[in-house]
């Protein structure tokens, strides 16, 4: 049996990183600890209202802040680190979303680039029910209102990349970054694989929700308070950023273009399925061909997200993936509620 | 109240087609007809078992063949073409899958052009129990099996592209083709925009089921009987192929690379949305961008297919689609049953 | 000795073509003939002044027309088409250029699909100075000219594609077509693979100049009098467009993404440059890497195109290509001058 | 007149770096100084023979490791750093190749990733005769030999990037790095954003020579002795790398799919274009696109990379670029040979 702690940490400003990697740790924790981490937005809490432009009130790069790193002890490289999503609540009544300048999939961008104007910048504010779990969209040129359902997510999740590298928060790849799926929700096991000692773990960026792929490039963002139960898993190595819920396994492909991201987490994918059952590769990949679902993260940051997902139950008799650390975790937490 | 007729079509072998355009039509249909047609599978029913090789056993381009085309009376330029899938029977108590060399999302191709020799060509054969709704994956090195839902779907489905081109059946494109999506069953009705006269509808390729990018470039391939419900929509165009459902409406992009795939769809999404509810552009940017699924079609032909997908719920007082044409033929539809 | 002959072909303009396929011969050419062809501008003409804006005076799908096809005796699917470019002389003594709403590489598309407006319309009109070798580019907006090179190009030519396909004059694929590379220069041979019974070879499209990669999507665009020296080359097939000069040989990549064409273009050369030396695969690979160009075509049109070209003077003691066929339509070509 | 000082630096094998940014520096230059430089091969010197396959004596991430970095005095972000190569020997008597598993433009890789096994790895063993500029290549698997020209180049070459980041030497972004154009010769001037307080450059990768695209992954690799002089340009800020000949100004994009680096470069070209010459934007967007060439550095690293350049006798009546300071930093090491 683990002996749990429970570490609590809200970050002063000054705290607040804005890069996976080159950060010394704001606070040690156990494998088997509880985290509860309170997170600011992508925009620092600063757009607040519709004359809050983000290109005016932000500034670069100190945009997307993570809360971290902390430093997992006994994580060393070559391990796996286990994160389980206990609980994301979001921290306000309120969300924001908006375009920004030559960023977002249905624009030209700083890479995709073209002689255009940018789009209008243009702020939404929503309000947010966390007892009716409803996230209100208004629209800003009409009377038009909509409830949405709240599903709450964390966008950015990672740990410190290796080869000494440092790189900001607004970029996903195998250390994690800003995933920004909508898997990353509660009751979602994550695994990254450990590149430097103590893992260094960080998160921020969470949505009340978002589309798939996050066309305008962002979401409905929001401060949180975010629940994690974190384990080490010795020995096993993790290539590209997995999840598991109690229904599915996913894999993560982080690149661009959107099919290498695609091919990268389904060749994941089928290596995955491979181990667990006993399954030849190709086997492996016939069955994931007819039974895979692939959902998309994003289409807009530096580097686009696709999963590849396969449900338990379309798999023959499989193991447990990482020795039922999900199951383990997935306890504990409910143990918390 | 339209007066209706069932045409029966089930064509010789030298009959099916292999473009969408350059062919003459086999039949006429008038808008408000229910059309029932038996398709063959991808390979023409050649690839029987597991020493069946496709890349043997079929010769270019002879591959994906479409029953049709059915000349739609009173179809001009400009106007749209709704086909409402009723029902999508499978033909035979069995399935097949393979890989193909040099085809395929991880592997490979003739294009993402590499010197590495193909992968193994091999053939998986699945059995098809209709009523107890299963397929049946057989591993080919192993002795595993899994059961998988049986959610038959049409591959192929167009109409004869504009500017005189004649375009294989395998490509998918704004007059439909080969849109691989597990969207296109029974119940969905798909809009197509109307490029010659009498539209030329064609369809095959059905799929006992597929997962989302159709990995390993092949679904469970079967023949069926497809039965459809089509309406002439008169004087309005339509420029992408969409789908609509009872609970959502879609836009599908077909493109290379996969990210214009998403582009066009989400673009399209973001002016049907305008239009159905009077948001103006940049709200139904956002609406999309944080209501909007986006399920991936194909990542393996010759344009890659990606869906916008909004559901109905989410939408403000939207006005009825194309004048309410999927509640009408759904109805029909339900009434052959 | 072969016996030449000299056709002359100027079409009406009702005879343009607009694909390649689908289209019946205008005129019956041998293996060892000289063709001397007119051919109009990608706007047909149309585009004399500023005013004449090309989404205005021209209607889709009659853009980018051709000259042709011609029925090429003795020509057969698995043949090659050698196709040297004797001379292309501009016709008039100007040519036009413009930017086109969502065409080009410096703009979103219907592909690259944004929300943003398009770039606006303008029409540049170039004097030609034949004798001087001059093009004049004279800006809009201020009073800069600048005298440029005159590198007269044949943009479009091809023969059918198979696979009962017709397809648009504006793509470029395995069956040539709008490849827009400045390669296709007077003194090159063009080899394309023969798809069906006569090839059925066509052109058009001629550039007074054009930048790599045609980023505006506009050359400087002229009616050309192009002279060809043709010859088939029996029992050998080719897969992809190649061309060969006094110096190099090169081979053509038509893909998106970019990527790919490169990809294509360089399998195609190491598999060429084996063929050619003897070398084996991985030191063919090995000698293009470090000896080889990648001249860009266009990143404009349906598909993009980059080239493999390689010095012959870098290869060792290659055999001739296609059994000295250019330099044999050379001879013949200097010998009409 | 500037009062220049010669830096002369040869790093001891535990000095090498592996990233821009996350470094302290070396040395401090100023604005003026001749800065020679020893760079390793991008093997670190551990591939010598065909045995030393670099998967095997190469252990990540110490792979491609730079010289420095300097610390420039004087440069301030918004600054930007001029420097000039004037001269790139070799400084060993033979260079190496290879392949490299899952690495390379003509295979599978980890982005591309595909089920096929890798290319085999093997290593060519270049002779290099610095008298006679000469590259010899050798076949493994025959007798053939060609000599090729010695075209010595810089691969890697770049400033700390902005934003707290440090990134691998594999890369190439907005802050130079692994460029892997064969435009970064002798005579070729570089300019670079400043990022942080004195700028920290630094360089290595040398290659004899290399084709377009460096299709196998990998030059003609060796160890150099570069000699550079430096200048900073202060209060003008440069987004993208540029390059500037006594003949042509070049931009270069970064990014993938190869279209984006395309785009980017030609982006920042037309702004360059119209900032030296008065034209109007679309005015110089149509005279790039006439004018222009393209060449592509590199399909295979992290990102791609494409440049824009344009001959300068092709621009109406250019200002000097950066104030003329290639041919002050030209005639400066002109001075030195």
């Amino acid at each position: 049996m683990m002996t749990m702690e429970k570490i609590v940490y809200r970050p002063a400003r000054d705290e607040l990183a804005y890069t996976f990697g080159g950060r010394m740790p704001v606070a040690h924790v156990r494998s088997g600890d509880i985290l509860e981490v309170f997170t600011e937005d992508c925009f620092g809490g600063l757009v607040r209202g519709p004359a809050d432009f983000p290109s005016q009130v932000c500034r670069m790069p100190y945009l997307n802040p993570v809360s971290g790193p902390f430093f997992v002890e006994d994580a060393e490289p070559g391990d796996t680190l286990a994160i389980h999503l206990a609980s994301i609540v979001p921290a306000r009544d309120w969300g924001v979303s908006s375009t920004f300048p030559h960023f977002g999939a249905l624009t030209s961008t700083s890479h995709t680039a073209t002689l255009q104007p940018p789009l209008e910048e243009r702020v939404w504010v929503y309000d947010i029910d966390r007892q009716a779990g409803i996230v209100r969209f208004q629209a800003t040129e009409t009377d038009h209102t909509v409830d949405l359902p709240l599903e709450a997510m964390i966008g950015t999740i990672g740990v410190a990349p290796g080869g000494m590298q440092a790189r900001p928060t607004i970029v996903p790849d195998t250390h994690g970054g800003n995933l920004d799926t909508p898997q990353l929700r509660a009751g979602t096991t994550l695994y990254l694989g450990v590149n430097v000692h103590g893992a260094m773990l960080a998160l921020g960026d969470g949505h009340a929700r978002q589309g798939e792929g996050e066309a305008c490039g962002v979401g409905v963002e929001i401060a949180t308070t975010t629940t994690l139960a974190i384990e080490v898993i010795k020995g096993e190595p993790t290539g590209w950023p997995r999840l598991e819920t109690d229904n599915s396994i996913m894999s993560i492909g982080c690149a661009r273009p959107l099919e290498d991201a695609y091919r990268i987490a389904h060749h994941d994918m089928v290596g995955w399925v491979g181990a667990l059952t006993g399954l030849e590769t190709l086997d492996a990949y016939q069955l994931v061909s007819q039974a895979g679902r692939a959902p998309i993260g994003n289409v807009c940051d530096p580097n686009y997200t696709v999963l590849a997902a396969v449900d338990k139950a379309l798999l023959p008799a499989p193991a447990s993936a990482y020795a039922g650390v999900h199951d383990r975790l997935r306890q504990l937490a409910v143990g918390l509620g």
